[in-house]
């Protein structure tokens, strides 16, 4: 256990628990969840999109964000296609604004596993994101963060019930992390805790009820959620 | 003064200062601004577009709200038309999820003066509004939050300079307030200092450096702020 957050010197307690006997937080707080669309070229043309030229930003709300082992509440009485996205989740860990891209490495805190569960129905329907990836806990963050690690070239794999669904590199993103961070923060300042997800590979598809799905990240760890009935 | 934040009891400390030696701080610290499209008719009109079955929403982050008397930053290296959109601003004051419509009042903190300030151009090449309307200090709110206030048919009128252009009333909203706080919180759990914009009537138009553009709602005050150079 550490005392304190994790974004500045961190204290270890001295005490152990087993994994099996603790429930992981997400972990982070965010104040802002700001994801990337279309930054697979496969994913992209799956959907029958475009690659954009510049990177596609949304944001999501801080209220989707759930961790490990905690249930995604599927919206039935607003959607009857909720999808999965596993994704690379980039953890920001200093106070900054209009980072140039040499200098991203400084502030990144880490990395850990995400899910941008998305209602692809009201997403068509919508145009504008928001709400299709805006209900609480459709953002599955976890299950930690890792700090030392190279993530230019991570497998990514998403399986639903134990299946395979999506398989992909980090090395395939078309804006890689350096240019997705310079970006978002020559338009925002970022807050350490916020969260930039890297997009998606090719390979979405639906949730049910029941389901169980993981994303899982080498060298990272493997974030697993339920699904369940929101109403 | 009083001691504290307001979403929760308040004490007057006694003390009491000229607004003339004071600086208003935004009156909130969102966690979310969650703001509406298209939702005056005449609006939606000017700029082309049919006005949506459902809500439009969409969410500018905390980072883009400044208070009264702050600077709205242009950010001219990626923008050449930075438009004012003077709004109503809902106030939330309780953490709250799925708030049926009659219950809509229970829910509001107040009322205070929004202007959702947009980069059109971006806005039409992005067709997501998160980057133009996301920009650091895109988001002026204040001068204070209204707490006593019916605000369902309010005047509002943005100056520029001095000289009106935009003038209407929130009983002209397509969604009124009760409507679309259900409509919000249906999605999205909203968190005490969470903020509603209930759309812009008619008349946007560009701001250029050195503009000082005002929002003025009746019962509540008036909001202004000067355009300076990002870079």
């Amino acid at each position: 256990m550490i005392a304190g957050h994790p974004f500045s010197q961190v204290q270890f307690t001295g005490e152990r628990f087993p994994l099996s006997q603790v429930k992981l937080l997400a972990p982070m707080l965010p104040s802002k969840v700001v994801a990337i669309g279309r930054n697979y070229a496969e994913h992209a043309a799956e959907l029958g999109n475009e690659v954009p030229e510049e990177p596609l930003i949304f944001i999501k709300p801080s209220t989707t964000v759930i961790g490990h082992g905690e249930n995604i509440a599927y919206p039935t009485s607003v959607s009857d296609r909720v999808d999965y996205e596993g994704e690379l989740a980039v953890v920001i860990g200093r106070l900054c604004r209009e980072v140039p891209v040499e200098r991203v490495k400084d502030v990144i805190f880490g990395y850990t596993c995400a899910n941008d569960v998305t209602a692809r129905d009201l997403q068509k329907k919508d145009v504008q994101f928001t709400r299709a990836k805006g209900f609480d806990t459709f953002c599955p963050l976890g299950p930690w963060i890792q700090t030392d690690l190279d993530a230019s070239d991570l497998a990514l794999t998403t399986t639903v019930n134990g299946e395979i669904r999506q398989s992909g590199r980090t090395s395939q993103l078309i804006n890689d992390i350096p240019a997705l961070v310079a970006y978002v923060s020559a338009v925002m300042t970022l807050i350490p805790g916020d969260v930039i997800l890297t997009g998606t590979p090719a390979g979405v598809g639906p949730l049910e009820i029941g389901d169980e799905v993981s994303i899982g990240i080498e060298g990272i760890g493997t974030l697993t959620n339920k699904v369940v009935s929101r109403d």
